[in-house]
C-alpha cells in the first residue's frame, strides 16, 4: 500500500473514535458573541490544544487575547527542507436563535439520513476536525513531507477582532510557505471547489437632513423637501437601466474579462434556477452582458443594506421626517481601489443631491478584492480533490470577502488556498445547521492526498 | 354701556379669579395617553362640569366612554327662536416628555413675560376656558341671544377614539345651528384667523419583497433585485421634476383655482422666510406655479412618512434586505376622492414595480378635504375678531385635517367655525408649551362680541 492508502485505511479504521471527538467538540456551545459562554470558549480551545498535542504536535500553545483565545500548534517534518503549511480555522460558532426552529438540540449533534446536524457541524468545527484527522491519519506514514502549523481562532463569527493584531505580532511563529483555509466550502455535492477570487468592499452611509425636526405633514407638506423622497431619488440614480452602477468612473480600472477567465468562471455550474431556489427571489436581476456566476464573483455591485427614515412602527403617523439614511456597500473586483471608489461615490452623490436638503456621506470600511489562482500549493490541492471526487475542480470567484486571507497575504506574504467541504445548503448561520457526512469523509481523504502529495516532489 | 361693553368690563373686573380657575385646570395632568392618569382625566372632566354648572348652565352631564369621559353642558336662551351654538373643545393634553427640556413644571403654570407656560395652556385648556369665561361674562347682559352647548372630550390627543360614536348616538342632544371649534389657532399675533379649508388624506403603505430572507450581499449581490433599491426607484417616480405628483389622474378632479380664491388665500401673509425659520429646512421645495400658502392648504401633496429596509442600527451589516416598506400619505383638496386617489396610486405603483420583486400596497386611512367658508355664523365671527384686533381676518386653508369637523358636518349637518387664539410658536406638542396672554385676553373679548352679535339680528 502507498502512504496515502495506508493513511486512508487508518482513518476509516478509526473513523468511529475520531467522529466521537468531532461530536464532542460540537457539543461545546462556543458561541463567541455570547458573554455567558466565555468558559465554553476556553473549553473548546483546550479541547483542540489537547487533541493536537495527543496526536503528536510537539508544540501547542493557547494565546490569550482580549476576548477569546487563539490555539496554535506546530508539527515539524524530519526533512529540514520541508515546506510549511499553515492551516487556518476557527472554533467559535454562530448564535442558535431562533432556538424553537431547531429540530434537534444544536449542541447535541444528531445524525439524520446522510447529514449530521448541530451548530458548527459545518461552520467550521467539521472543517477543522477534518484537517486534524487527515494529519493524524497521514502521520501513519511515519513522517510528513511538510511542516504543519495550525492557527485556530475563536472570534471569526464576530469579525476576527483580535486576529490581525495577533498575526502582526507573531509573524515568525506563523511564517509559512502555504496557507490552507477550509472555511470557503464547495459549490455543490461531489463538486470539489477552489475559491480563487474574493470581492473587496467599500461600505458607506448616506444621510439626508431636511427640517430641523419631524414636521407635521399636513402643515408643511408641499413646501419643504422630504428627506425620505430625496434619498430615494438619489438611490434611484445609482444604477443605470441596464443594471450597471451609474457612478462615473466606477468601472474605469477594471480590465476586460478574458475568454480564458470566462471559461474558468464557467466551471462553476451554478444555474439561474439554483439562485432562484436558494434566494427565493421572484426573478434574477443584474448587470446585462454577464452570466450569473460572473456577476457573483467577477463583477462589482452596489447594494443598499439598510434604509431608514421617519415613522416605521405599526400604524400611521403623518410626518415629514427630519432625516433619512441609507447604508450602502459596493462589492469590488481586482484593480478597483476601495477608497477611490468611495470618493467617486461621494462626489457623484453630492453632485446629484439637491440644495433643499443637507447631504453627508461617511465611510464605514474599505477592503480590496483578492485573486489567488496562483496561491502556493494550488496544483497539489486541485489534483488531490479531483482524484478523490473523480470530478474536475470548480474554480469559483466568491462574491463575498474572507478578510483573514487578505490580512495573511499582507502580513505573511502568502496567499491562501480557499476551499472546504461545506455545501451551500448547510444552513451555516441558520437553525438546523448540518454537514453532509459522506462528503466530509471524502474531504478528509482529499486532505490526506494533499498533505502527502508534497512527498512526491 | 352696551351689553358687549358690560360683559367685557365684567370679565376684566373678574380676570384674576377666572385666571386662577384656568391655572387650576392646567394643574390637572390630564394626559390622555397615560393609563396612570385616568383619575386626573376624571378630575378635569368634573372641574369643567362643575364650573359650567356654577356659572348657570342648567344642564350639565358627564358621559362615560370606554376611555375618558365627555363633558356636555347646555344653557338655553329665554328667546324660544334663539339659534344654538355648539362649542367643541378637549380637556386632554399631550404627554410632557422630554421632561428635562421644560424650564418650569408643565403642570405648575408660570408667567414669564407676556406668556403663560404649562402643558395645555394653549392646546386647548386656554381655548376652552376662553369660550367659557366669555359665556360667563356675556351672561351679565341677563340673557344670551343664543342657546349654548358645550361638548368637551378627553381623547383628542389620541385620535378622538370615542367621539364619533358618541356624536352618532347623541344627535338630538348635540343638535345645533352653528359649531365653534377654537382648536385651530391664529397665523400670528394680532392676526385673527378663520380656517375655512382643511386638506383630506389618503395614507397607505407600500411593501416590496425580494428574497425570502436577508441575503449575504457578497454571495448574492449582483444577481437579485435589492428591495430597498427597487422601493427607492418606485418612490423616485412618484413626483415629476416640477414638484407635482406623477400619479396619473391625481389632479383630474381639482377645478382650477379662481382669482378670487387666490386673493383670499393670499390674506395669509405666511412668507418663505417664516417657513424656513419654523421648519429649519435649507430651502423651500414644492409644486411649481403656486405660492407657499397655496401649496400649504390648497394643493395636494404626496409625502413619505417612513421608510424601512434591512439593517439600520449602528455599524455595518452586509445584507440584501428581504423587504423594504414605505408609509406614504397624500394630502388632498376638495373634489379629490380619497379612495379613488388610493386606487390611482396603487395602480400606478404596481404598473412601475418590476417583476423582480413582489409589491403589495394597503390602505391605512382615507378622509376627504373640507371647505367651510360658508359655515353658519362665519360673518358674525369674522366681524367680532376684526373689531377686537382692529385688523382684517386672515382666511386660511389649513394643510392638516381636523377630523371632528368632518364628522360633525356628516352627522350633525353643520360646518364648523374653525378658529382659536393659539399662535404658531406656542410649542403645543413640545416642551415649554405656552400661550400669549394678552392675545388670549383679546380672544375672550372677541368671543363676547361674537356671542352677543346674534342679539342684533
Amino acid at each position: 500500500m502507498t502512504n496515502v492508502e495506508n493513511a486512508i485505511k487508518y482513518f476509516y479504521d478509526n473513523q468511529n473514535r475520531m467522529t466521537d471527538s468531532y461530536l464532542d467538540l460540537v457539543r461545546i456551545p462556543s458561541i463567541s458573541n455570547d458573554a455567558d459562554r466565555r468558559d465554553d470558549m476556553v473549553r473548546a480551545a483546550n479541547f483542540l490544544n489537547d487533541y493536537l498535542s495527543k496526536i503528536g504536535f510537539e508544540k501547542t500553545e493557547i494565546f490569550p487575547t482580549v476576548l477569546h483565545p487563539i490555539v496554535f500548534a506546530e508539527k515539524k517534518s524530519a526533512d529540514p527542507a520541508a515546506k510549511t503549511l499553515l492551516i487556518y480555522g476557527h472554533y467559535d460558532v454562530q448564535p442558535v436563535d431562533p432556538l424553537n426552529e431547531w429540530k434537534s438540540d444544536p449542541f447535541e449533534p444528531e445524525f439524520r439520513g446522510e447529514h449530521l446536524f448541530g451548530r458548527g457541524a459545518s461552520d467550521m468545527k467539521g472543517q477543522v476536525m477534518a484537517t486534524i484527522f487527515a494529519v493524524e491519519s497521514a502521520l501513519q506514514s511515519g513522517d510528513l513531507p511538510i511542516n504543519i502549523k495550525f492557527l485556530i481562532e475563536g472570534e471569526e463569527e464576530i469579525g476576527s477582532v483580535s486576529l490581525e493584531d495577533f498575526i502582526k505580532g507573531h509573524k515568525d511563529v506563523l511564517s509559512c510557505d502555504m496557507i490552507l483555509n477550509p472555511d470557503a466550502g464547495m459549490v455543490g455535492k461531489d463538486r470539489p471547489t477552489l475559491v480563487y477570487g474574493l470581492r473587496g468592499m467599500t461600505y458607506f452611509e448616506v444621510r439626508v437632513d431636511g427640517p430641523k425636526a419631524d414636521l407635521h405633514s399636513g402643515l408643511w407638506g408641499g413646501n419643504v423637501a422630504n428627506p425620505a423622497i430625496v434619498l430615494s431619488e438619489i438611490i434611484a440614480k445609482l444604477h443605470n437601466p441596464d443594471g450597471s452602477v451609474a457612478i462615473p468612473g466606477f468601472y474605469d480600472q477594471i480590465p476586460a474579462m478574458t475568454e480564458e477567465e470566462r471559461t474558468r468562471i464557467a466551471s462553476n455550474k451554478l444555474t439561474e434556477e439554483d439562485i432562484l431556489e436558494i434566494t427565493g427571489s421572484p426573478a434574477l436581476y443584474g448587470e446585462e452582458g454577464f452570466t450569473p456566476v460572473e456577476r457573483q464573483g467577477a463583477r462589482p455591485t452596489l447594494d443598499v443594506n439598510g434604509l431608514y427614515s421617519g415613522f416605521i412602527s405599526e400604524g400611521a403617523k403623518t410626518i415629514i421626517p427630519a432625516y433619512a439614511k441609507a447604508k450602502i456597500s459596493c462589492r469590488l473586483v481586482p484593480n478597483q481601489d476601495p477608497l477611490e471608489i468611495f470618493e467617486l461615490a461621494k462626489d457623484y452623490i453630492l453632485s446629484i443631491a439637491p440644495d433643499t436638503v443637507r447631504t453627508t456621506i461617511f465611510l464605514h470600511s474599505a477592503g480590496p478584492a483578492y485573486l489567488a489562482d496562483d496561491a502556493p500549493g494550488v496544483q497539489n490541492l486541485v489534483d488531490a480533490m479531483a482524484e478523490v471526487w473523480d470530478n474536475p475542480v470548480t474554480y469559483k470567484r466568491e462574491g463575498g470577502s474572507i478578510p483573514v486571507a487578505t490580512v495573511m497575504q499582507r502580513e505573511l506574504g502568502v496567499k491562501s488556498l480557499l476551499t472546504g467541504f461545506g455545501l451551500p445548503d448547510d444552513a451555516i448561520h441558520s437553525p438546523n445547521e448540518r454537514i453532509n457526512f459522506p462528503n466530509w469523509l471524502k474531504g478528509i481523504e482529499a486532505l490526506i492526498h494533499f498533505y502527502l502529495s508534497f512527498g512526491k516532489a
